[in-house]
């Protein structure tokens, strides 16, 4: 079986790495690329690394029909043009955050509201790791965003287990890299502004809280930091767990990060042991659609980690990942690469 | 006036940073430079940016007297040492925990105990933004560390007008570079395994908390990050300040903060407005004594946040502002160095 | 068929990125991986990318017997362990200088001499764009040295071509990453002192003149600088062909370097176009076995470039290339990798 | 005596930077910044180490007049308006290109041609390490390129002691970083797509080729690099010099090169030696007005290397160091600053 895709919004940095995937996916079949900036380049003009593939950029208005559309457009594309989309395509895999929350109610408290509400309902948000049900079948799936997969994913199992209540207090500190800021960014994202900052650039407010709540149930505080690496996030979250303070212990920990992971295939536990790497890091997972989730305890505090790639993990692997249960194909397929090791700011 | 100056541990990178300092300083005249391993070889083969430097490092067993001695060296040696670093100066400005803290039992609890408990009681710490009290004429000055500096300066406003009370919830997420790892470092600080980090390298419990509840009587939660940077530290702190919730806003928060600060030679409050850089950065203040502090709101968390350069105003500098102090000096002599833009991670 | 091969050396750089081409290689069996610094802990305690990877360092003194034998030890090992290799293997893939010159005086000149010149003529030499006459069936592979493997691909088409003759001056100026230093490192390879270096390593007399010498019949002048990155090595070829002053044009060279390497399936040609990367860079090939090759001309000069990963391309890949061949393999087996955008300093 | 002095493209690099040297300098006040874009800014805004100048841009139309008026303005700009910036100015400090060549004909052949030529004969060119004659007084200062200056600086002393001759083959290989793209910079300079690079950005042809050519009579090869690095431009020369083939050794190179600098306050001769720092770098000098100088020879090859802050001794202090010669004050005056160490790639 072969299925055909195609990629709405390829010349950004996560459509490019849509087109890494699908051009080496077993099951896929990538047809179409479009970019209005681009149209009639070669893939490979904008993403050295895709020089080898015979594609090139097509205009976005023209759709091929496929089974799979990949949108990676700016926030608000994919409302406008949901219809052409399921026109062309049996499932939209959108990687925006269009069809993220649940009710055009949030959208309207969130974002400027939403032009397309009538298919919020049809949407199914997509972190595997939270949940599969509703994938299987699904014609909008949205694939959730890389600072709240970071930090969803360290939070999960602390839920799970009934360690940390609703009303707990929850701090994310997050850091993330400069592939963030998308392909072309303006002056903050120039490399003499950029290179070697500590830069706090949402510290109260941002609009990943929104889904964070809707899907684990909490209310946190979410701070985000840019610093230099150009893939990657990490987050920490500093838990404040009432109904375990002073009991929970590093055993208790283990159990309930095992018992939320032990099956996931893009889930890897790293808490404590010896040597450089104890804790996640975004650098050992870079180019590879895994999560490193990590924690430590001290006497009332839980502080859980996740480092993820905001590329494959927090963008496009998580769509192909999201697209294979969608099409009820190895939930795997497409996404075994390996990291490296050295490697520097990937 | 000129006062005579030695700097022991001359060849780590806070040791380095006072002959930088010392050598160029109005007041003080560089007289002697220690390092056991480098002994008899210029300051300039170890420091490349004091190459023009007449000046060999010498016998740490062999100390000239002088009216201050800096000591710039590892945890241990200067509680060793003390009597004959008293013996050979007049003043002791210490650049190492060894007598931040003012009791033994406080060394019991957080670090391995202390051998000369009887000169805790003579040293005065310094963080000058903190207090003067003391300085002028103090015979041992315990200069504040690097990450609890850049914490305290944060906090300290939102204490001082009393919208931080003892028992608040303070979550401090610091993000440092690796020159906090000293010269030499091992397979951790390789290029190749330090490229490109965001590492917890200490998740909980980090010894700068107890230092911080010391001066400030607040407790709080630490977590400590290696990032991609040589020097700086980047403070957030998030508060919860009880008293203070759903009423205090921004302008409350600009008040409180020009009131701590508004007379502080190296305090620059940096708090929104547009552009690229608005809030702390560390790269902003590399190479200088300055330390960028500012703060943001929501709803019922005030996040409080401040950079610095650790090797500037979290050590030499810090060092020899306390020595201008304790020695009745203008304080900022020999510390009106400027930041640059663009830097790079400086 | 699977053929079983174990890695020495394994915990090193070369050493661990062989684990990851071994681990994931379809026709090779990873079943050792010896280390004596870290017998008995994880492969995956040392190289965070494989903590899958169900795998113990074992003793370098208790070979199993295998069919390929990977040597990825500091110069002079494999040559003193040569014996017990051969003993352990049908083939020796060595990854160091033991084994690339071809005469003990050759060992003399340039290096402190070598302890089993009898095994010199039965290596055959691998970097098999130059040549893969005799690796087919190969006792002892020497695998190209990273510096020289760039040098030597930006090079060869011009030599074989007769667009360079012997006598033609040829300057090489290298720019190379971190992890060519190796694991470990001393100071000069601190984070601090190695970050954002162009620093001069070699200025004149590198070994690997003589590696290039041998193999291309070039006499050229070769400088290596460090630049900030982790992988990746860099030649830019300065050269003057007499005898094609004036005349020699962009078609020229188009035509000489598609004859070259138009069957090469590790070999990219980037030279021109439009856009951001328009000649080679080895951020394009991280964690790839490709090299970029491009060149450009003014009135009498040929600038040649290459870039490459020197983890992989300049020391693993090319290995598992060669023995690829050796085994009589597909070529590309297990070397399909793709390289990512963007991506920072892999 | 306090001269006045302008900065007019202030808004820039190079125009932050004398903003940053003037505000400071002890002979000039800083009066008026230009810049079209950010009218009624303040300096701060753009420029954050200089947060603490009460100064805002003003109109470049509005000129004030002052004694000294530098253009830090691209390439065009100054000779556009070289009649209005004369009357507005004793002394216009030019830091453009617009004013280096000495002939109409050399800015046909090298540039789009020149809209001022009866300028050209008044302008004098500064780069006082070659020559001050004709700088005090000057009325037009053509400040030196920051790539011509390193390799000038390299190569003078062979050519001052006859070692080099105007025949023999030079190749220049220059790494530089960033912020020699400028403020803004498009899709290459941005973060992404910049960091980790070793990017060919001007492998022949590069303008300042002809500068070198017009003030060292050598024609040579220049190929200019894009380098992970903000600050710093390194030049290494790869010189051929037939009339000391074989005879030149360390210390006839120690000679020449003492000889061309032993007076001259800005430069820092590193040639070898133990530790780290062997050879000129970059950091060593970021920050400062100095240039490092150093040199290796093997048969018949000297390889000269020079390391400059371009922002400092390729642009801003070069700058004022021309100026102070040209209004005949200490020559170092408002230019003492230290570099650090260590640093990461400022």
């Amino acid at each position: 079986m072969t299925l055909t895709a195609s990629v709405v919004g390829a010349s950004g940095f996560a459509g490019g790495e849509l087109l890494r995937l699908l051009s080496a996916h077993p099951e896929f079949e990538l047809v179409q690329a479009t970019s209005r900036e681009y149209e009639n380049r070669t893939v490979g003009h904008v993403h050295p690394n895709l020089r080898e593939l015979d594609l090139r950029f097509t205009d976005p208005a023209e759709l091929d029909g496929v089974d799979a559309l990949f949108a990676a457009t700016p926030h608000g594309v994919s409302m406008a043009n949901v219809e052409s989309y399921l026109d062309a395509a049996d499932t939209l895999i959108d990687l925006s955050a269009d069809f993220r929350l649940d009710s055009e109610a949030a959208y309207d408290e969130w974002y400027d509201g939403h032009t397309a509400p009538e298919y919020l309902e049809r949407a199914t948000y997509a972190l595997p790791e939270l949940g599969r049900d509703g994938l299987e079948g699904a014609d909008i799936v949205a694939s959730g965003g890389c600072n709240a997969t970071a930090t969803m994913l360290a939070l999960k199992p602390l839920v799970d287990a009934g360690l940390l209540l609703p009303d707990d207090r929850v701090v994310a500190d997050l850091k993330v890299g400069s592939s963030e800021g998308g392909a072309g960014g303006g002056a903050a994202s120039s490399h003499p502004e950029r290179s070697g900052v500590v830069r706090p650039y949402a510290p109260t407010g941002h609009r990943h809280e929104a889904e964070i709540e809707a899907q684990l149930g909490l209310s946190l505080s979410f701070t985000v930091h840019a610093v230099d690496m150009v893939r990657g996030a990490a987050a920490t979250c500093h838990t404040f767990p009432t109904g375990a303070v002073g009991t929970v212990g590093t055993a208790d920990l283990w159990s309930a990060y095992r018992d939320a992971y032990e099956d996931e295939p893009f889930v890897r536990l790293v808490a404590g042991g010896g040597g450089v790497y104890r804790y996640p890091e975004p650098k050992s997972v870079a180019g590879t659609n895994l999560a490193e989730v990590g924690f430590a305890a001290d006497g009332e505090r839980v502080v859980a980690f996740a480092a993820i790639d905001n590329v494959m993990k927090g963008a496009a692997g998580q769509a192909v990942h999201a697209a294979n249960l969608a099409f009820g194909l190895e939930e795997t397929a497409g996404l075994t690469q390996q990291g490296l090791h050295p490697v520097g700011s990937p």
